[in-house]
């Protein structure tokens, strides 16, 4: 079965064969809500939440590392037992961070009221905020959209709780997904946020994920890890950590399919999952005002460091972002962003290709066809491969371009 | 006697008492020129040249630490007595980066021409080229130049020089300066270049500084080394590192007065080249079309590693940046730059106050006039000040703001 849906749309995810879209709905054991409870100016969807009604629901996380974490970041790292969340409370509208000891009760508060509604123990609801920082969360509204919440969960309510935990975003972010395994189909759903330019006043990554696979703890956490560096640590936008980035899995188990621990199953789910958060982030990174076009940068070395700085210092830098906007063939900027990456190492005999036409070799300028080249950066993917002295390490990362609308919209807003 | 020329404009530049502004004029000993030789296709100005007449000059010099030199750079660190140079010769238009082995020999070209027509040793003169990466360098053009420079060589022609050397910049960077010592009184002139955004295409750190007092090789060293970590060390444009930066102070000695080592007069002399570089330095900070306002970021803590990491953070951020732009007073994206430089510290006790208004005490928002706040960052200047946890360690960072103009020079020029 070859997934043909509309959500895998990158050339850069590779989707498994054994995944197709079934269309919606959350996975066995899970239902979910988005209401408006007034933390939104204007009004809209601003508290979501996502309950599992399996009591051997097993589940990871992972966190932001920012030394300014959120408060109900602290607290889902001190409060939560995080192999075995149940139910996730999300408000948008405000991050509840730079609230210190006030901000942090208030998410206990969060998490009791959501524990209490949807019947499980309170270290097993993770609680996650986004908007804007340093002003104090209207708690009231959160736990009166709590109440609200929960008497609208449905299992087909993935749709509005995706959208109650949106700020500026304007793509869609969520994923339904069958994958067939050796002992049945089992459903994976995810639903995220993040827009174009990662903003702690607008946008922050979140991802909550769910399976109605049987997953040990152990299998959850692994899974997540892989495929969380491979995706969501893989993507720039303005290279700037949130204090908020949360993403959730969950398993359920109420399929009756078990993955076990090093079986071709758990190499298919993870793949599934794998390709479901790639194109999430693709679409964090797609997404946005004025952005047009979304660039990779392969690059191939001796050393995992020094690859990852590269990476890193090309996808970050402001100069290749607007190149990228402008549809502009300035590979000279690329080998800045490398020369700045490695210092000390000049003459540097470095290699760069741009969408397959090689532009540099051991440091100098290539003879090209520049037309060709002017022609292919006007996509909506540029690929840019960078080999380094060395063999044996590689890595990929994806970014966004610096346009217009990421001055307008962070510059002109007015808190 | 107290400086008040038009130079010295930030509030952040302290000029010492004994310097004063005659107005122009290259300090004794040295000519300066620059002429128009082809390799702009504008036509401008496009080739400078500084020559010392005295034989005893001494000098020292700084470059980018880039991986990615340009064949200049190179040049000089391999073949140049960098505490001896007489005569600087510099083109804009073409950056001679990336252009291999090629490149080198153009530059070898240059010097050897400058030379010649300044009748000193290959290894006192230095060459500089700044403008678009992975071009062959017109070195016939630049010959031609050299000699066309050489008979245009004035005393006062340190203008043309600085007109020679800029690209997109749109303020002057030149300094004239007299300042008065134990012996007498000694002139200090500069030249520089870099726009509001530093880019490789367009725009590299260059200074030229020239004096008439005696400095022996290791004071020369000694008092650029530690301006230049004062001044453009400290600036932060687009966080972008060039493949051509340089910086060059010579000292002809032609005033027959010695600055000593360990004296008043070195201590003076000190300060006025200090006030100077770090005047020039906020002067590529503020230019470039679209740049509205300019950031100082001053952090204190217990380790210099750290406050450094979070003064480049925040003066690297393109959320810092837009909000700078937009006159908007966010200071969420403050303590979100301050999180993401200090991962593994949450909670962080870190306190922030702009323009003297405290927003954030111990990691939390503290109330505030927030009218006051807003009139306070419309000015042309914003400082930022942060505290962490420790004490002992200190350091500030001088940061352009993030607009239109810098998006639309940057990806809407087509190479």
């Amino acid at each position: 079965m070859t997934a043909t849906g509309s959500f895998f749309r990158s050339r850069w995810v590779d989707v498994p064969d054994n995944v197709s879209e079934p269309g919606g709905g959350l996975p066995k054991g899970f239902a979910a809500a988005g209401v408006a409870c007034g933390i939104k100016p204007s009004g809209g969807l601003d508290l979501g939440l996502v309950v599992s009604s399996a009591p051997a629901t097993t589940s990871a996380a992972r966190f932001t590392s920012s030394g300014t974490q959120s408060a109900p970041v602290l607290l889902c790292r001190e409060r939560c037992a995080l192999d075995g969340i149940r139910a996730v409370v999300v408000n948008s509208g405000n991050a509840n961070a730079a609230t210190g000891r006030p901000g942090f009760e208030n998410a206990v508060k969060m998490q009791g009221a959501a524990a209490l509604a949807s019947r499980c123990p309170e270290g097993a609801v993770a609680v996650a905020s986004t908007g804007v920082i340093g002003v104090p969360l209207p708690v009231s509204s959160a736990i009166t959209g709590i109440v609200q919440a929960t008497h609208a969960l449905r299992p087909d309510g993935e749709i509005d709780f995706a959208r109650a935990i949106r700020t500026t975003d304007v793509l869609d972010k969520h994923a339904c997904v069958d994958v067939v395994v050796g002992g049945g189909t089992v459903r994976l759903t995810a639903q995220a946020k993040g827009a174009g330019m990662i903003s702690p006043n607008f946008a922050t990554l979140l991802c909550f994920a769910q399976t109605d696979a049987a997953l040990s703890p152990e299998t959850c956490d692994l899974l997540l890890g892989v495929t969380v560096k491979r995706s969501f640590e893989r993507i720039s936008v303005d290279g700037q950590l949130s204090t908020s980035d949360t993403v959730i899995l969950q398993a359920s188990g109420e399929s009756g399919v078990a993955i076990e621990p090093e079986t071709e199953d758990e190499v298919r789910f993870g793949e599934a999952l794998d390709a479901v958060l790639r194109q999430l982030a693709l679409n964090m990174v797609r997404d946005g005002e004025g952005a047009r076009r979304v660039g990779r940068v392969v690059v191939h070395g001796g050393s995992d460091d020094v690859v990852d700085r590269v990476a890193h210092t090309v996808a970050d830098s402001p100069l290749v972002k607007t190149a990228l906007y402008g549809g502009d063939p300035n590979w000279g900027r690329i080998i800045q962003a490398v020369g700045m990456a490695m210092p000390g190492t000049a003459p540097l005999a470095v290699d760069i290709t741009i969408e397959g036409i090689q532009v540099c070799a051991r440091g100098q300028y290539v003879p090209h066809d520049e037309e060709a080249l002017k022609a292919a950066v006007q996509g909506e993917e540029v690929e840019y491969d960078i080999n380094l002295p060395g063999e044996g390490a590689e890595t990929e990362r994806y970014f966004s371009d610096l346009g217009h609308g990421y001055v307008t919209l962070n510059a002109e807003y007015t808190t």
